[in-house]
């Protein structure tokens, strides 16, 4: 599905319909709701098979993680410009799943939910905790290299790429967490004052 | 224990003691591990003197939710000066744990974990959904209010308090979770980038 928008089409192989799987499981049944049988009916798979591939829930798991990252890095590069502050404002909406094509992936914010379950997992699992300390890190690494193309170019005012990019991650993170477990929607308070933040923080004056 | 900081000296009734004893098992043992006889054994309580005050964990941890809030109010009302970019750097080392006064009580790290454990219940929760709505809100008003003195006294330059006060609590509740959920420790990076923030962004020229 190498040009396809994620969760689209028919998954080329077994692993990726697990993959695939997984994202519905999650999303419908929580963290706590998921069973490998529930992915095997989802992928239409036996469980056989299923331990062909994983060993166990955790395994899984941390292999989705994987897959989640990989897939951002690829749909991104997708929809790239050469202007990064619009990067910056796309990479943002892609994560928090309110870009154009995230209408064609249902019930996103149900998929962010069950990250934030997923994630408080890592506080007493050492195998997630090192999982999220490098997905973090890969994404905050993605931010980095927008701010410093952005500067390289006087598009951007100098900072330092690298603590500007954990800062927004800490938003992002913060907005993520927010939104999955408060009534109100942050989200899109949250675009206005990322927009504020590009437009009187890190473009050039 | 008005003039005290919190969780030190002698609780003042049962009400305070079983907060307490509360706040030293969730630091312990998480919120899956936190059990009535647990706290009823911490605060030297019989579980029914417990049942006299609290239907049960969920509406204990409510409650417990509330008095941190009321505790963080008292303290910060203790430590504010009359300089609101003071202010706000006492607001967010308070809340991560790193004022000198956090050194007084033990494992604020490990009490931010359990945090971070009871707030992904309320994904699920509506109890705990609609409570830590109203603590986030509660919290943002606040930081809302300092950016809103230092617009008055010509301090920060011009902007809107709310949006700002929400970006900062979402990287607030962002830190929190990522401090709790990955191997390095991305708090001293963070205070760095608020200095960056209220220097470069919310003060005057």
């Amino acid at each position: 599905m190498t040009d396809e928008m994620p969760f689209t089409g028919e998954p080329v192989d077994s692993h990726e319909a697990i993959m695939r799987a997984t994202f519905y499981a999650l999303q419908e049944h929580g963290y706590a709701g998921l069973s490998i049988q529930r992915i095997a009916d989802e992928a239409d798979l036996s469980k056989s098979t299923f331990y062909h591939h994983f060993d166990g829930k955790d395994d899984l798991l941390l292999s989705f993680l994987e897959f989640i990252l990989e897939e951002f890095d690829r749909v991104f590069q997708l929809e790239t410009s050469d202007d990064p502050a619009a990067d910056l404002r796309t990479f943002f909406a892609i994560v928090l799943g309110q870009y154009d094509f995230c209408e064609e992936i249902p019930a996103v914010e149900e998929f962010l939910e069950a990250y934030v379950e997923l994630r408080a997992q890592a506080v007493r699992n050492a195998e997630y905790r090192a999982k999220f300390t490098e997905t973090d890190e890969a994404f905050t690494e993605r931010i980095s290299a927008l701010i410093e193309m952005g500067i390289e170019r006087g598009v951007f005012a100098e900072t330092d790429p690298d603590r500007t990019a954990q800062f927004l991650m800490s938003t992002l993170d913060g907005v993520i967490l927010q939104n999955s477990t408060r009534n109100d929607s942050p989200q899109s308070a949250m675009y206005d004052a990322i927009d504020d933040y590009i437009e009187n923080t890190l473009l050039a004056e």
